[in-house]
């Protein structure tokens, strides 16, 4: 496959790299620094406690390259739109645009450039972090999980899965992938929302009766939504999800507790707002997402 | 009158210093530095550019006191329940106990002290700030608006009033004091809560878009409280009104957000707690405002 991936942070690169081992792969980055040392030494990958070079293209636009089979948008969810539509020649016909971003709602912005017929939404537990320019570690390995929102008719799923699967990735396709995306939005739009706007280690939402309550009831309202998604999940189940996850990594910091610190944009537009958008869909009101997501702007332009 | 005043902050200082001119005062208060500094040289009062020396009687304990007329609690809401246990053998069979502390609700707990027929309640335009020990400025002079939740049957307001007014204050009988203890919450609940829980000046709130939304979502949850109450508020006039108070005081730093940064206690449980109570009290959901108080409190703790 001709695959087009947007974004070579810590994601892009582990996906790019990879699949660069059977596909032809560009990784798109407007970073000039990132693109050219790629293009020089390679993209060097830390994974079982081994420095693996891979060999991807990278550039800095994709101006000259033609239609690709698949985009894979894995830049800030808050450049999506802007990479899509700077990249939008390389989008034909028979495109596919696919999404393993973290948060929800992102098909609203890939469906503006092709249809839903050619959206794939997803999920990834892998994770990676980026050590230096070009060098990446690859964390913990998981599950690539990948559905449509549409019938699959042309069959598009399998073959993203076998290709993925023949570089190493463990692809899991999903019926109902909106369940897995909002099942794993519950951390992010309870206790990761509440890291970044208490500025707070996450270990803290727990240990803290108030930022315990708090946790419980962005849940809460959150279930009001996805009830109204006719998506079924146990809130005990859920609560008890996020306690163990603040339980076991005390010190930990979320990216939004990070981004906020340091005056950044963060993804909360794509976490806790959408729930507000999907609220507003479907006629759910949720005052407390909207106030999490003003307040995280709020934070942003106040560093 | 024989008055005891609970607290020798700045407005206890203030009501105490004038009040004894006319009358019989004590300053209670535990800080014994502070007590034997007004002990030895008066209350010293910045007024109209000029100290003036008031000679209240300072004491740290009223345990030999013997019964007061009136009490007026001046303590830092959070303490009000203490100072009143501690001092409970001056609440005799005619003691009237009074409060124009800042925020709503403090009558819930005055009445455990007195029943509701002796409970006074009103706010202070008044306002001041210590300068050092036994030094305090009065800032700016305003009404003293006071009332009862219940019948004045024993004609106490108008003698309560007279006995203010010989010493300079300027005070109102109001038959429905809830009004304007509730008209003053709004800019306390929702400007003064915010810049608590965003770590901003005053001047904040209006000028960034994203907390602005924030403090007109909690002005009309709010409403929705005053409404069950049966009190009518504009609320329009409302929003221009703490409007002009983020412009008029672009740096200015609320006491919850100094309380908060200097990891203190805060009032909010009588600020923003109020209106949850009120609501709990009468049927309607006030989610933003048990966000805010459970945020301030988790602020309070992180420090």
């Amino acid at each position: 496959m001709k695959i087009a991936i947007l974004g070579a942070g810590a994601m892009g690169s582990i996906y790019g790299g990879h699949l660069c081992l059977k596909n032809e792969v560009y990784l798109i980055d407007k970073k000039q620094e990132l693109v050219e040392k790629i293009q020089k030494d390679g993209l060097k990958i830390l994974e079982n406690n081994e420095d693996v070079i891979y060999r991807p293209k990278a550039l800095t636009s994709s101006e000259n390259l033609g239609e690709v089979d698949l985009v894979i948008v894995f830049v800030k969810s808050i450049f999506s739109r802007d990479a899509l539509r700077e990249n939008s020649h390389i989008i034909g016909k028979n495109t596919y645009v696919m999404t393993l971003q973290n948060g929800a709602g992102h098909e609203d912005i890939l469906s503006e450039f092709v249809p839903y017929e050619r959206v794939i939404i997803g999920t990834t537990e892998d994770n990676g972090a980026i050590l230096e320019n070009g060098y990446v570690r690859r964390g913990g390995k998981g599950r690539t999980n990948i559905g449509m929102l549409v019938e699959d008719k042309r069959l598009i799923l399998p073959k993203v899965k076998a290709c993925f699967d023949e570089c190493g990735f463990d692809t899991k396709i999903f019926e109902n992938i909106q369940y897995l995306i909002w099942d794993k939005l519950f951390t992010n739009v309870s206790l990761s929302a509440l890291t970044g706007v208490l500025q707070v280690p996450i270990g803290f939402i727990y240990k803290n009766e108030y930022a315990w309550n708090m946790t419980k009831e962005l849940i809460r309202e959150t279930l009001k939504v996805t009830k109204a998604m006719g998506l079924e999940f146990d809130e005990k189940d859920i609560i008890n999800r996020v306690k163990e996850t603040s339980i076991n990594s005390p010190e930990g910091i979320t990216s939004i507790c990070a981004d906020i610190k340091n005056g950044r944009k963060t993804e909360v537009d794509t976490i806790s707002g959408a729930v507000v958008k999907m609220g507003e869909k479907l006629g759910v009101d949720v005052p407390l997402h909207k106030f999490v997501v003003n307040m995280v702007h709020a934070l942003e332009s106040k560093n």
